[in-house]
């Protein structure tokens, strides 16, 4: 990632502001406001805004809650109590605003999260950048044979050779004939004197779907908290999962209360189905369970094997 | 307005903040911040805290409109510009949190607008406070003949006196019924200690729609103008209009531009129909116009004729 | 639950219909349509109108996941596979429409749940029935000690007795004098001819939480599923609940192949926590393990030991 | 358009379907439900399913009315009423689902409206098909120098042979290496049986944003109807406007009192500020009025002369 002397500026004069504000503040996440956190070849997310802390959370619990919460002696415990048991609006009244450059192909995955508020640079009204999305070598891996949705293998080099030539000399060329097509360059410089240039909202139809683009994104922290969830997953793809891990870190420095309750309620919990459930019964009994018997098909079986640890039960 | 004790010290609390903050901070609005607004006999507004300011949404605007946005010099111009175009996502990027006591037949009108985070004071777990609405004599109008959304005349002072006697009454007896029912009081002493206590879940169903109720009601800037232009107008119930306006001010304090673009080109402003303009049209060129050639109902008519000060051609 | 002769001669009359249509038509939801299903003392769950069923949930995710997908050999292996994996948009492309009579205090919680389409009875311009609810004696269930939400045992027959006079005199007082105030009988009648009535936009406040109001309530298959999910749940207060049993009788009609998956993956399922995890897998492989080195507190093991059947586990 | 045969199989089993129903259905809409109405170059729209007509509309306004709207004599009357009111809750309980083929830069933009339910189809799991937009010669316009926003002239001949032949060669070469590094073709044929192909998540990156997608795509009536207003409207890129228009006319099959009051309140309607409804009070009165007295500026002068069809008063 490579920020613009200006864009470097902006992020300067940004950071050096200091205010006096009665709201409460997240100290460690004021130590990375505004800061360009590298994700992808040229993407980045940057924290611009926030509002609330875990007080906020534990202030419009007790609201809800009235007097008796305070029997939850702590705030970690209130907000543990709240997580567990999904009682989900008093994490909505955090709130935080992140500015992200992302490729235009993650850009269509992240916006089908509808409950955020979204302002995108528009190719209809300027020009993008000539940025492109390269994958790392070992991100370059085959279609998975047994899974539709997964990788497979890593591509042997010779492969990811001519894999990494076409993209880049593809995603070259597109932009080359976008500013021909528009008869002008990113700097604003007319390339044919004699000629008009197509309109941008037309002409931007020629990109490939690796381009960057960016814009900024706000949600709540439960929105967050529910993105984060599909999106750090490791059935995420790749190439948003990436920018899923940065935004947890900062989910970390922001409410650390919430965050460590996440992770032990939601991100390494587990739903088991009613028929899960039996097999799980069955085995602390010491019966000998299967997966004919289970009424689960192999695929469930397997997952909840696997969640269990005891791959020698999975079956094929 | 009568606040506790307890009260009063969470508010000198809060206010007695001073955090540095390198976020954007609105000077103004801090000095109302966590300040308790009374509104109506016994309710309030309170700002517990915010995110962005004018600044924010010119910063937001000009992310999606590119550098081709430089040219509208002032932020002024532009956040004009986006709010007579009804450019509407860059007022999503600014938020606000307030503090709400109010009856509980105005929480369900409040509650229909969705597009917001809530927490409410919940009857289920805590025992409600004994203060309930009573209209000052000014407000008790008859029910309009006309109309049948709107109020007619002021009664008469006896019967305001019969009214008040009622509202008075029953908000009292059906509250001793509430702690009678709970056998407790608001303190959370017993009444009877030979008897159990009705679960609060079913006890509140005992109580009257003007019971106050409070809760956290956070919302993005957009719909907050879209909130307070329905219930800050004229047509809006006298009691949700108060807190509409109290609001309003405090919008004003925040969002200084934007307020006065608002004010300008939404609530001042005035949608007129296809038919309308036809009327309009034939007015300036100096024709006869009347409502039975024009189209329009005589309603519609009427509504036209007082938005163009009119009131010779109002038709009955 | 009475209707009135004018209902019944609606509902007649709508299910006289008989329309061809293109549209999928689930035909068990056809043979309820527009019934009243009865519910509480006076209320009642309607469908009123529906779209898609179990086969469009299978169509949308066709397009999804595309031509892969014809490898899941049945629609109900599809359909199971999506609620399993939470891949929630397909349930969003059916959608349901109720007629809903309940008490004001549930109404305050049914609300909100926002994303949902509701056009409720407005005691702004009209004025409601003089119907309440009076709970059932084995409904009378006094405050728990132990759990600030729950409700303990059931009051004995004296303390019933009284309660449900306190709560039928004071909502037929409060009823009387709303129709004092407004001068005016549900029927339209004048009380006093020399008389004005006070607005019912202000009379309304006199009512008691347990007056009947009615709405149309839209909303689509995933969102039910979760409204559902939290309301038909044993948690749920009582007069929530028999409301989302009805319905949940009404999904099983309409799309019984989600119903069953539903069931299946969510109502019976269990979300087993990180530490949860450890315990279990402890467990099956045959170790002793208790409460206090789980890192589990109390009410987290009991819980856990609950959904295992390990009652003798159960910790004071 | 051309349809697949299977497509055309797809669409005729569709159409021959016959049910019966008791919901209320449209005759006009049936008529041309599941019908595959050409868009663009190979587009199109297909309404898929719907729920309600204007009826419905009428009913819940009369549920959330009262009895008070048996006034309002006629469902038209009432209609129109709610339109020009912006009573906009009733027009939520009619639903339609439309299945739309589209380029890509065309649904990112249809996208940004929220309140809608949409499943894509997935370049993540499927191939996708060999079909690009390429504009009419008629479309390629230039960029307005005026108007960032808007297009200027068309192009002339030559250079239009110019830009169609790049956006046609830069679909087709990059389609083409999609193809390579997927290493199979549309129809799953294998390209080189030596190697594997790169992950289809992977592989879609290196198509241009004027490669066709498709989804379901639902939503209510209200929404619809807000997306159409600002997507129909002349200013709207063309490439979304022709969709906007040919939903339009289905909307004028499906509820044709709605359409007709939408058209004469909404899209026929002009907004005007406070400021502008001086300076039309002023020319009713016979005033002169100039732009620099008026408090407008000189964009929004010209606009409203516009409005008012006195284009003897634009200033330049």
């Amino acid at each position: 990632m490579e920020l613009t002397a200006e864009q470097k500026q902006e992020i300067k004069d940004q950071q050096s502001q200091s205010n006096t504000t009665k709201r409460v503040t997240s100290s460690e996440l004021e130590k990375v406001l505004y800061e360009a956190i590298p994700v992808l070849d040229h993407g980045f997310i940057r924290v611009i805004d926030y509002m609330g802390d875990d007080s906020s959370i534990v202030q419009s619990a007790r609201v809800s809650y009235g007097k008796g919460t305070k029997k939850v002696s702590t705030d970690e415990g209130l907000i543990k109590y709240l997580m567990r048991h999904r009682h989900s609006t008093p994490f909505e009244m955090c709130e935080i605003k992140y500015h992200v450059k992302l490729p235009i192909f993650i850009a269509r995955q992240w916006i089908r999260h509808r409950t955020a508020n979204v302002n995108e640079y528009s190719a209809r009204y300027s020009i993008l950048d000539k940025e492109f999305y390269l994958p790392a070598r070992e991100q370059l891996a085959a279609q998975s044979l047994s899974n539709r949705q997964g990788k497979g293998e890593i591509l042997d080099q010779k492969q990811a050779d001519e894999v990494l030539k076409i993209l880049k000399d593809d995603a070259t060329r597109t932009y080359d004939n976008y500013e021909k097509l528009l008869n002008e360059r990113f700097d604003g410089s007319k390339i044919d004197e004699s000629k008009v240039g197509l309109a941008r909202e037309l002409a931007r139809m020629n990109l490939t779907l690796n381009t960057y683009t960016q814009w900024y994104w706000k949600t709540d922290l439960l929105n967050l908290l529910n993105f984060l969830f599909l999106r750090a997953d490791s059935h995420a793809q790749y190439e948003i999962r990436v920018y899923a891990e940065k935004m947890l870190e900062t989910v970390k420095k922001w409410v650390p209360i919430t965050y460590a309750a996440f992770i032990d309620y939601r991100v390494g919990a587990a739903e088991i189905s009613a028929k899960g459930l039996n097999v799980i019964k069955e085995l602390i009994s010491g019966k000998k369970v299967n997966q004919e018997e289970s009424g689960l098909s192999k695929r469930e079986w397997n997952e909840l094997m696997e969640v269990l640890d005891k791959k020698n039960l999975i079956v094929s």
